[in-house]
């Protein structure tokens, strides 16, 4: 079904809930756990009608948009005010503002942004009974009752639909900057990450790279390897903002602690040209990596006193074939795990359990220093399965809890996030 | 009671379920809608005890602290590695970060920092029915099931007990300066304000008063008025961090626009002396509001494109021998209403009748111009009468879902924010 209006959506939700049936909302579709996948036969909302802009609210630095909007679309709707969406993403031509909150999306700007739940100033929704919540005003201070705002976003179409947002919009960088720092160890880039994040208030960016990484993506795109790229661990680092970005750059550079020595000359770039040289071996990993057949992704955090040790024990945990790609947003603690050489294209039934007990693996190794099993991907229900890994019996009943509160008829994307009772 | 630690706070939570007692949780008893007073015989639950505060790790910005330990506690726990809480507030001493994160407090950093809620990076909790959650490891991304976190805070103790909380710091800045503004009317310094959010990356406060509340604090005071707190309206402008402050205020205040336009010369501060001279009228209102006897206060917030107009609608509403005082937290369009001449200090049954008539009339108001009836003082005992003028039916029916879901017993500070069924 496609509705046009929180109305329509509302009377799509009481009808399934009158006669039992359950409902799966998508948006974008460009989910990566299987959160917006029908499964057994639920009814499909697309939310993609409910595309409406609203006026930019200068004062509030703030939009209302319907679920269905696009991210490129809101960015473009609000740049000609100097105001920008904080969460920007790869797929910002289909992936959409309410798939985006329903998943809490996060990137690479969350260093600077914080994920999509803190650029939500309200939403409007439709639960699991039919009933159409709204609180749109976008107040900075609200204190009245509890954050059902923050509870839909990341709820992953779990408790409610959304259908509207009221988007908390930031100032739109006119200035950016881009700079490469080599380290001989990831323990050095990770002290270094903290302190650019006390000295640049401007950091927008801090992703982390390794050296087999940036020779797989040169090879691949036929690039040559900058020189500040050839160190153990590479940190690419963006600082964009409205003054001074060199200076910030420059004074946070020259006191860098001890804990964080460089590895070679830093390289900064400030013209586009430049920083899309650096940026190139960011960006194409994941299609490097893909070209050496279908990896084992997954996408996990880390606390910055356990990534170090965490990386040190990947190796041990998976098979001697395997062929491990490390990289990510060092600033939020988030590495993107990929593991090629388990699976071929061919998908075998024994390909795909040893691809299982690899995952697992992985996720253990997580829990053991004390990460996150979903970064920013989220449960879905490729890991409802592993949900126990890293959330206790007694905060998977309050989840349930609150999932029959809104939900009590249990329709709403039912087998996503939470595993079967 | 007073228990040592969470395990002890969940078995009184368990025996209190177990006998059908309800139980009112308290901080640093600093609320001002009393939220931590017991009403019917409810066991009163001090987490004053649950008050060690975690070593700062500094790789990640935060630092674990019990819920009892108090704000100052914390500030100078951390302030020497170069960090800070984001929240402050004048009763830093006494009041406790279980109490700020319980009632999602504010202040005047808000306009940089958010609210609680932003700083809250996980907690530890015992739910109404004496189960235990905790999830504190303080991962930036982790979309790993609802936001319990988010959820308890601002929740009033009707949902949880928050017993530990991991904070995410905010850099201790280096530099801190003080600017007035005088403008001839609300709407400039609003668009001024707008403006300032946009331009200005380290502005930390945006605090606006007006010519007859500053010149009813310099006599109470007996402080001279400087010449650019004379305007009918003035903005008190903090901005605070690393590098540059007077540039990047130089710079703002020459592309002001021009629906804000200033009336007078600035007033810019730099010293700690200069800068206290311009915050003795801002932080001593409230003082020279209660010399002229009890106040009828509210805490209000409004969008702002309509608090002009909802500061221009005031006065009628209001009986014609009260007298108004506004002043608040311009940057988060926070007002703080103050309605002298209504209440003596004999507090007689017509008087408070006469209280309660104004107090309704203040936020009917409040809630045409699609502001909030509770900026950050929440809804505690005072305000619950008043939820349904700013939250539908639907809302408060989601709400009271969530307090069944988590609180089954209903044994949690009854009463609090929602109004008797």
């Amino acid at each position: 079904v496609r509705p046009a209006d929180t109305a329509q959506v509302a009377a799509v939700v009481r009808a399934c809930s009158a006669a039992r049936v359950a409902l799966v909302p998508q948006g974008g579709n460009t989910g990566l756990v299987g959160g917006s996948v029908p499964l057994a036969g639920e009814v499909v909302l697309s939310l993609r009608r409910l595309d409406a802009l609203g006026e930019v609210d200068l004062r509030a630095g703030q939009v209302t948009v319907g679920a269905g909007a696009t991210l490129a679309g809101v960015q473009s709707h609000v740049r000609p005010h100097g105001l920008a969406v904080g969460v920007d993403l790869a797929p910002r031509d289909s992936c959409t503002i309410g798939g985006m909150v329903a998943t809490n999306a996060g990137g690479i700007n969350v260093v600077r942004h914080g994920t999509m739940r803190r650029q939500v100033a309200g939403v409007e929704a439709v639960l699991g009974d039919g009933s159409v919540v709204s609180h749109l005003a976008g107040l900075t201070k609200d204190n009245t009752g509890y954050d059902l705002a923050g509870l839909l976003t990341g709820s992953e179409g779990t408790l409610g639909i959304v259908t509207a947002v009221r988007l908390t919009l930031a100032p739109l960088p006119t200035y950016r900057v881009t700079v490469v720092l080599g380290f001989s160890d990831l323990a050095s880039a990770i002290d270094a990450t903290a302190h650019l994040r006390l000295t640049v208030p401007d950091l927008e960016a801090a992703e982390v790279m390794f050296a087999d990484g940036v020779e797989m993506v040169a090879e691949h795109a036929g690039a040559a390897i900058p020189d500040a790229l050839r160190a153990s661990v590479s940190l690419l680092v963006e600082v964009a903002g409205r003054s001074d970005p060199l200076e910030q750059v420059a004074g946070a550079l020259a006191s860098l602690p001890a804990s964080a020595p460089l590895a070679g000359e830093p390289a900064v770039a400030a013209t586009p040209e430049q920083r899309d040289r650096l940026w190139l071996f960011r960006e194409r990993h994941s299609e490097a990596i893909n070209a050496l057949g279908p990896p084992v992704k997954l996408d996990v955090s880390l606390p910055a006193n356990e990534m170090a040790a965490f990386v040190d024990a990947l190796p041990a945990v998976l098979p001697a074939s395997a062929r491990l790609s490390l990289f990510g947003h060092l600033g939020d603690g988030n590495l993107h795990v990929n593991v090629s050489g388990v699976l071929s294209t061919a998908l075998s039934p024994d390909e795909l359990a040893s691809a299982e007990v690899v995952e697992e693996a992985v996720l253990r190794a997580v829990v053991d220093h004390g990460g996150s099993i979903s970064a920013e991907h989220g449960i879905g229900t490729a890991k409802a399965r592993y949900l126990h890994l890293c959330r206790s019996p007694e905060e998977i009943a309050a989840f349930r809890a609150i999932k029959r509160a809104l939900d009590p008829g249990a329709i709403l994307n039912p087998g996503v996030l939470l595993p079967p009772d």
